[in-house]
């Protein structure tokens, strides 16, 4: 497993979830990081990030410790008092400040975390941390994931080496009932605090906020970034090429864990790109992007490998945005089924099927009206995302 | 089948669907009606809708041709000049103006209507016009829908019963490949022109506009009122008694409909009605309980019989609107779940596993934070869900 200068990564069993598993996670910086973090713009938010957000907008941050198997979240005053709790004691454990730990939580909504039990994890946890065990982190934090997510990029600044590690979870966008998504970012660069914080965001929302898999989102999302400095390299700079080096590799981390997401989403069977480009903007290729990416409809059609560029286009007509349905372009790869708004005929078709087939593909929509461009990542809406959400609790 | 003084109907069979099915349908009232529309908010817009909508702003209508099997959507220039010769055919059969006709298709998207067929079937409905064969009409209009869809309701004006008949389709809302929906309201009230068109939209947010199976919005929708004044009443002026009584009987008649709709949803088995109240206002109610409705999370749990406010919680919480997530309360019928944003327990929830158990059940979030209430209808998501779109075109 990668490794990343000055992290060290543990993991423990604190029977939260099914016994055998593990399920709390600990990752600590030998010095204070600086961080940035981006949370669930859902109203209803869980213990956890209300205990972590003001943390992490002070700019510092040295310790994150997650459990899976609960949110704590709709758990109310003796949630809140949970989370702070178990973040004193292993601010105690460390010998560091409260203020420096984050706390994420990820499960069932609505049932009180077993706090006693998280806390008399945190000696082991201590006990065992390493730097090769970012993969362990990954993996105790999965909920109904399939497989752990990680990724990582080096990049050098004047011949010195760095490392961004991201770990994540999440199989379904989301469903608040035991999943949710979570990402940390570990990099031993040293980076300006006030450049943190517009990477984060940039990358995560085409990364994160990029994909789909049902549409729902969690009461427990976060996402943060801790950049530690053991690399030795000069404190990046906004505005300097070290700063696009560095953004690049946080999006390129991210956008690799978000697929991982996709393929991963709840019955997936297909990770499909939608490239939507000739919008007026950005912003309204995302939106139609989303629109094709979030229809019910377009994903069943990929599940059936059904060539339904009907669907396609009707998601971009009600999607909101500026439309010329006569100079619509659709490809699928590079398959054109649609020309001005017309079919290309049944032998394209056709030869779309084929591509449908694939366990991976792209579908491209030309609005033909400007220069906006935005790419979703969405799966195919399967049997068995309905038997996996409506068996779910029992 | 309800009859309405001074309409006639007719259907037949014009090879546009498969053999044996009837698949167009005439409306015609004795003399021009007063009339109103509301069509597909899509901007991708059906070639009827095209020709439609002008018409029926003008203010009169006298007949409606519609045809299932094809949408006429998506097929340029030659859909349009479709539409318009299968209207003028009409025009000529019955010797009235091209513009007191409207036309309304349903079907497959991107394939040219066979005009030729449509056009060869109006003498056949011209001469089997009968005051008694909307049912027909419902019947012909069919796409994917399991079951034909009519409603009426009669009230008196001084004494002279006036009735309100409507027939709609749609299984899906809406899969605009094959589905779409399509209503219309026939009455022999006199009803004063600007009166029309405030009743209908009403009328339809709270019924069609207030149902979901998939959140899609078809190229094709329309719902029209027709109103010829046979009933001799004298004519229903904007802001009286009379007014109240017309405009309650258009919504029962819609909302009866749209129910229909919502049971006869691709794939459903449950009908579900998300009644929301103690927002800020009515429109933030209609925001959270559309949220709650569409969410998919939702609704495979509500497939799965599993009483999961969790996901009913998130979904208030992403909508958007004011909430305090301490003061929530959720009910399944009068079974209280939720109560100050946290559960009221395990045997609580056990009782309200039954009330999912139910073909038809009611969720109501109470959010405390004013007068605002809404209500929308949706299904569960099903494994024939999936089926039915994934298999649709195969």
């Amino acid at each position: 497993m990668t490794e990343v200068k000055g992290f060290k990564f543990a993991v423990a069993e604190a029977a939260i979830k099914a016994p055998g598993r593990n399920d709390c996670a600990l990752i600590v910086s030998d010095t204070p990081a600086n961080c940035a973090g981006v949370f669930t713009k859902n109203k209803v938010i869980a213990a956890p990030l209300i205990v972590t957000k003001p943390r992490i907008a002070a700019g510092q941050c040295q310790a994150v410790l997650i459990n899976s198997g609960n949110a704590n979240a709709c758990t109310g005053e003796q949630g809140l008092a949970d989370a702070r709790a178990s973040s004193a004691e292993l601010a105690a454990a460390l010998q560091i400040d409260a203020s420096l730990v984050a706390v994420a939580s990820t499960g069932v909504i609505g049932v009180p975390l077993p706090v006693e039990r998280l806390i008399s994890a945190i000696p082991t946890l201590c006990g065992v941390l390493a730097a090769d065990q970012a993969a362990a982190v990954a993996d105790a934090i999965m909920t109904t994931d399939s497989f752990s997510k990680t990724a990582s990029r080096t990049f050098e600044i004047e011949g010195q080496s760095c490392t961004v590690l991201g770990v994540a979870k999440g199989a379904g966008m989301i469903h608040p009932n035991m999943a949710t998504m979570l990402g940390f970012v570990m990099t031993d660069a040293a980076v300006a605090p006030e450049l943190l914080q517009p990477v984060l965001r940039e990358a995560v929302d085409d990364s994160f906020n990029s994909i789909t898999v049902d549409g729902d989102t969690s009461t427990n999302d976060m996402v943060l970034v801790l950049a530690n400095g053991q690399a030795g390299n000069v404190e990046i700079q906004p505005q300097s090429e070290e700063a696009e080096l560095f953004s690049a590799a946080v999006l390129d981390v991210l956008l690799e864990l978000a697929k991982m997401i996709v393929r991963d989403g709840e019955g997936a069977t297909k990770l499909v790109q939608i490239d939507l480009c000739g919008a007026e903007d950005d912003d309204q290729a995302k939106i139609a992007a989303r629109s094709v990416a979030t229809s019910s409809l377009v994903k069943t059609a990929f599940f059936g490998e059904d060539a339904n560029w009907g669907r396609i286009i009707a998601a971009v007509g009600y999607s909101g945005v500026e439309v010329d349905p006569n100079r619509i372009d659709i490809f699928f790869d590079d398959i054109q089924v649609v020309r001005d708004g017309l079919t290309t005929g049944a032998a394209d078709e056709e030869l779309a099927t084929q591509v449908l087939k694939q366990a991976e593909f792209r579908v491209t929509v030309d609005l033909h009206l400007g220069d906006g461009c935005s790419s979703y990542y969405t799966s195919d809406l399967t049997y068995d995302y309905v038997k996996i959400n409506a068996d779910y609790r029992t």
